[in-house]
C-alpha cells in the first residue's frame, strides 16, 4: 500500500494523539521549534494557512466598519498596573525589557501580552465627543505570554493574533459589538475552517482578566478535548476608568466610554489540524489550504504528459484556484503520500492513458474517493469538488461533535462522559466551589454557558437549584 | 480662500520643512506618538497606506517565488554575537529582555533589530542538500532599534518592515537575487509610490553590518535630502559560516550556502509624505491612497443630491475604486480642506445644478485642476484620471529630482550643491578619509556609487585618481 511509509512515521492517532499532532506538524513542515524555549517558527506551509485565515477574517472585520492600525509592542509597566484584575491575570506571564540602547531603562517595559492598556491610553487622547464614537480598530500583531508548558500553535511564548478594540457611547452598543464579533468568529469558523463551534458566555472563573463578561467559542478536537478558538470581551467601563477615557455626550455631560475587545490567534491552525486530521496527516478545508489542487504526472517520461499537466495547471490557475504541479523526479506513489500528508484537498493524476481518454483521475482528500473525470469542463468540475469538500468537512465535523454532546446529572456522569471524549451539558448552581470540584475530579472545565432548558434544574454537584446550564469539557 | 484655515495650521513647507512634516502627519491622523519614547502608533489612515504597500510588494515577492513565514522575535544574545561585524553594528541599539514569567532569564534575549542570525540558525537546521536550494523566504514583522533621535515613520524605536532572507548554492545566484530584489524595490517605488530612485552599491562605510555588499535605493525628498528607502544585501558566506549553514552539493562536497537579505519598512510612508506633499498637506499617489475618490455633496439639503451621491459611490465602489462619500453635516468648504490635506487624489462635487446638467465637478489633488465632467461614463473617466495622476506624480518627481542632480569637483562645490538641495555626483579615490572629510565639511554622506563615466577622473577631495563616482547628499 502506498501509505505504509508515512503511516509508520506518524504516531497512531487513536493511541497517542499528542504524538500524532507533533508528528503531523513537524513532518508537514507547518512549524518548527524556535531556539528560545516555547517559541515557534511558522514555516511557509503553515504561514500560508495563516495568510488565508487573515484574508478571510480581515474582510469580515472591514465589512462591519472596523479599520486596522498598529500600536507599539512595549507597554510601560505602570500602564499594566492601572486595571487591578488585568495586572493580576497577566503579570505572572509577561516578558520584561529592562535594558535598551546600552542603558538600564528608568521604567521597565512589558512586551504586550494583549493591548487593552496601551490602546485605551491612546483612545483617551483621541476621544473627545460622542461624534468620535464608535471607535472600531483592529490590529494584527505578535504578543508574548511566558507559559510553562508550550506546544506549537496551541500555546507558545510568542504568537500571532488579531485584537480588536472598540469604544462605544453606551453599554448596549458595546455589548452588541461584543456579540457581533463573536458571531463573525462563529460564521468564519464554520464556513471557512469547517469547524462547528459552541459559543456562549464564560463563567467568572474563566473570563478575561479585566472584562465584565467574556464570550468564547469552543471547538471539539478529534480526541474529544475542547479548544478555545476565539474570545470576545465586554469590558464595560473598566479600562475606560483606568485610562480616564471620556467623551462629551450629546447631553453635554462628560462620560466614560464602554469598550469591547476580541481576538483569535495562530491557535486556529492547531484547531484545523486536530479537528480534521487523520492517520495520513492533515486534511485541510479548501478555503484555507495553501494548495487546493495538486497535479501529479504519471509515467511523466511519456510524450505529452508534462505538457498536459502544464496546460491543466495554467487553466486552473487562471480560474483563481491555488494549484501546483509536482513534476519532481520522484515516483507518483511517493508524491501521493506526501500531498495526502500535507492535506491538499484535491489531487489530480494525469497519465498517457488518461490523456488518450480525455480524462484524469481525481482523489478527494476528505473522503479518499477516487474517480475518473473528463477534461472537458475541468475547471467547473474542480470548483464543484472544492465546494463539496468544504461542505462535507463541516458536516462531518458537526456530526461527530453533535454525537458527542451528552447530558449529565452528577460528577460521576461528567467524568464518564469526558473519558468518552464528550462535551457534557450539566446544570450548575453558579458557585465557584462546584465549578472547582468538577475540575478537580474530572479535569474538565466549564467552557461556555448553554442557552435553553435546564437538564434537571438541579446542580450536578451540590444538588441545589441550578442557575445555569454549562458545557463542560477537558480543554487545551 | 477655502484653504486659509489649514494653510495657517500647517507650518510653511519652504521655511520649516521639519515642522511641516510633523504638522502634516499629526493633523492628517497618519500617526501619533506612543507612550514609550521613540515609539509610534500607526493610526488607521496611515496603516491603510501600509496595507496597500504590503499588498503591492507581497505580490511582487511572490511572483519571484518567495514565500512568507514567521520567525520568533526573541533572539538569544549568543546568536547575535556569532557574526563579529553584525554584533558590533547592532549591539548598541538593541532592547534586551532579562526577565520573563516572573523569573530572571538564564540568557538575556534580544528583541530582533533584524533577523539574519535567528533565520540562518533555522536554515542551517533545514538545509541538507543542493536540492533544498534556493531558500526564498520573507517575513512581515516588527523590529526594534533603540535610536537616540526619532521621528515618526523615519526613525522609530519599533517599526514595521519586511525582511527577505535567501540562500543559494553559489555566489552568482546570491548576487543575482540581491540585484533582483533591488530592482523589484525600484520598480515598486517608481510605479506604485511614484518616487524615482537612485540605486547602486553602498560604500564600505555605509554598508549593512555583516554584509559583503549592500545595495540601496535613495529617494530625493522635497527639501533636497535623500531618504534611504530600501536596501538589499549580499551576505556572501558570512552568516552561513557563523551558523554553520552547509549543504551537500551535486559533487558530493559539503559547502556553505551564500545568502542575501533585503528589506523596506514603514519609512516608505515618510518617503511618500516628503516626496509629494505641498502646503495644503498630503498628496497621495492613487495606488497607495486609502481613499482614491472622495465625493462631496453641495447643497445637500436639495432633493436628489444625497441620492445621486450614493448612486455614484456605489457605481465607483463596484468598479473596484476606493471611494467614500462625505455626507457629514459640515460645509463643503470645510470638507474640501480636510480631504485636500489628507491627499485624496480625486474629489468629486455634486450639487443640484450639476445633476440638472448630468455632470459633476472633479478636482485633481496633484494638479489642483478643477473641471466639469459628464456623469455618462463616469467610472471610465475616473479610472483615467487616477491613472493620469499616478503617472503625472512620477513625472513631476522625476523632473524635480533630475534637475537637482549636479556634478562637483571639490568639497566646496559639494557643499554649495547640497545647500542648494541637490544630489551631487562626484569622483572618489575610494579611501575612507576622503569620505569622512566630505561628511564633516558638508554634512553630506555617500548615498550610492554611480555607474558610468567619471566626472573628471580625480577624487573631489584629495585629487588622486578616482576609482568610483559617488552620489552624495544630506540624508534622513
Amino acid at each position: 500500500m502506498d501509505n505504509k511509509q508515512f503511516v509508520k512515521e506518524i504516531a497512531d492517532i487513536e493511541k497517542d494523539f499528542p504524538q500524532w499532532y507533533t508528528d503531523v506538524i513537524m513532518k508537514t513542515e507547518l512549524v518548527d521549534y524556535g531556539p528560545v524555549k516555547g517559541t515557534m517558527v511558522i514555516r511557509p506551509y503553515g504561514y500560508a494557512i495563516w495568510e488565508n485565515i487573515q484574508r478571510e477574517l480581515d474582510a469580515r472585520f472591514k465589512a462591519t466598519g472596523v479599520k486596522n492600525a498598529y500600536f507599539p509592542m512595549f507597554i510601560p509597566k505602570s500602564f499594566l498596573e492601572k486595571e487591578a484584575e488585568h495586572v493580576e491575570g497577566f503579570a505572572p506571564e509577561v516578558a520584561v525589557v529592562t535594558h535598551a540602547g546600552g542603558k538600564e531603562l528608568e521604567e521597565p517595559l512589558i512586551v504586550r501580552p494583549t493591548s487593552e492598556t496601551i490602546i485605551c491610553a491612546m483612545y483617551s487622547k483621541w476621544l473627545k465627543s460622542y461624534r468620535d464614537l464608535p471607535i472600531l480598530i483592529n490590529q494584527w500583531a505578535n504578543v508574548v505570554r511566558w507559559e510553562k508548558t508550550t506546544r506549537p500553535f496551541l500555546r507558545t511564548s510568542e504568537f500571532l493574533w488579531q485584537e480588536g478594540h472598540t469604544v462605544h457611547a453606551s453599554e448596549q452598543e458595546a455589548l452588541d459589538e461584543t456579540i457581533l464579533m463573536l458571531n463573525v468568529y462563529k460564521e468564519f469558523a464554520e464556513n471557512v475552517l469547517a469547524i462547528p463551534v459552541l459559543t456562549g458566555k464564560k463563567t467568572e472563573k474563566e473570563k478575561f482578566a479585566g472584562a465584565v463578561a467574556t464570550f468564547g467559542m469552543e471547538a471539539m478536537m478529534l480526541d474529544g478535548k475542547s479548544l478555545q478558538a476565539g474570545t470576545s470581551h465586554y469590558l464595560g467601563q473598566n479600562f475606560a476608568k483606568a485610562s480616564n477615557m471620556k467623551f462629551l455626550d450629546k447631553d453635554g455631560v462628560l462620560k466614560y466610554g464602554y469598550s469591547s475587545s476580541w481576538g483569535v490567534s495562530t491557535r486556529l491552525i492547531g484547531a484545523l489540524i486536530m479537528a480534521h486530521g487523520d492517520q495520513r496527516g492533515l486534511v485541510l478545508p479548501p478555503k484555507v489550504a495553501p494548495i487546493q489542487v495538486i497535479i501529479i504526472p504519471v509515467a511523466a517520461h511519456n510524450g505529452g504528459v508534462l505538457e498536459k499537466v502544464a496546460e491543466l495547471e495554467t487553466a486552473l490557475k487562471n480560474a483563481g484556484i491555488r494549484v501546483e504541479a509536482d513534476v519532481r523526479d520522484m515516483s507518483p506513489g511517493w508524491k501521493f503520500n506526501e500531498w495526502e500528508m500535507k492535506g491538499v484537498p484535491v489531487r489530480i493524476e494525469v497519465g498517457p492513458r488518461d490523456i488518450e481518454n480525455n480524462q484524469c483521475m481525481l482523489l478527494r482528500r476528505d473522503t479518499l474517493d477516487k474517480k475518473a473525470i473528463s477534461l472537458d469542463g475541468l475547471v467547473e468540475t474542480i470548483k464543484a469538488e472544492l465546494d463539496d469538500a468544504q461542505k462535507n468537512m463541516l458536516e462531518k465535523s458537526r456530526k461527530m461533535r453533535d454525537e458527542r454532546i451528552v447530558t449529565a446529572t452528577s460528577v460521576e456522569e461528567i467524568l464518564q462522559a469526558v473519558e468518552n471524549k464528550c462535551f457534557v451539558k450539566a446544570d450548575w448552581c453558579g458557585c465557584r466551589e462546584c465549578e472547582d470540584k468538577i475540575k478537580e475530579e474530572t479535569q474538565a472545565s466549564s467552557r461556555v454557558l448553554a442557552d435553553g432548558e435546564r437538564v434537571t434544574g438541579k446542580c450536578a454537584v451540590c444538588g441545589k437549584e441550578a442557575k445555569y446550564t454549562v458545557y463542560y469539557a477537558r480543554a487545551y
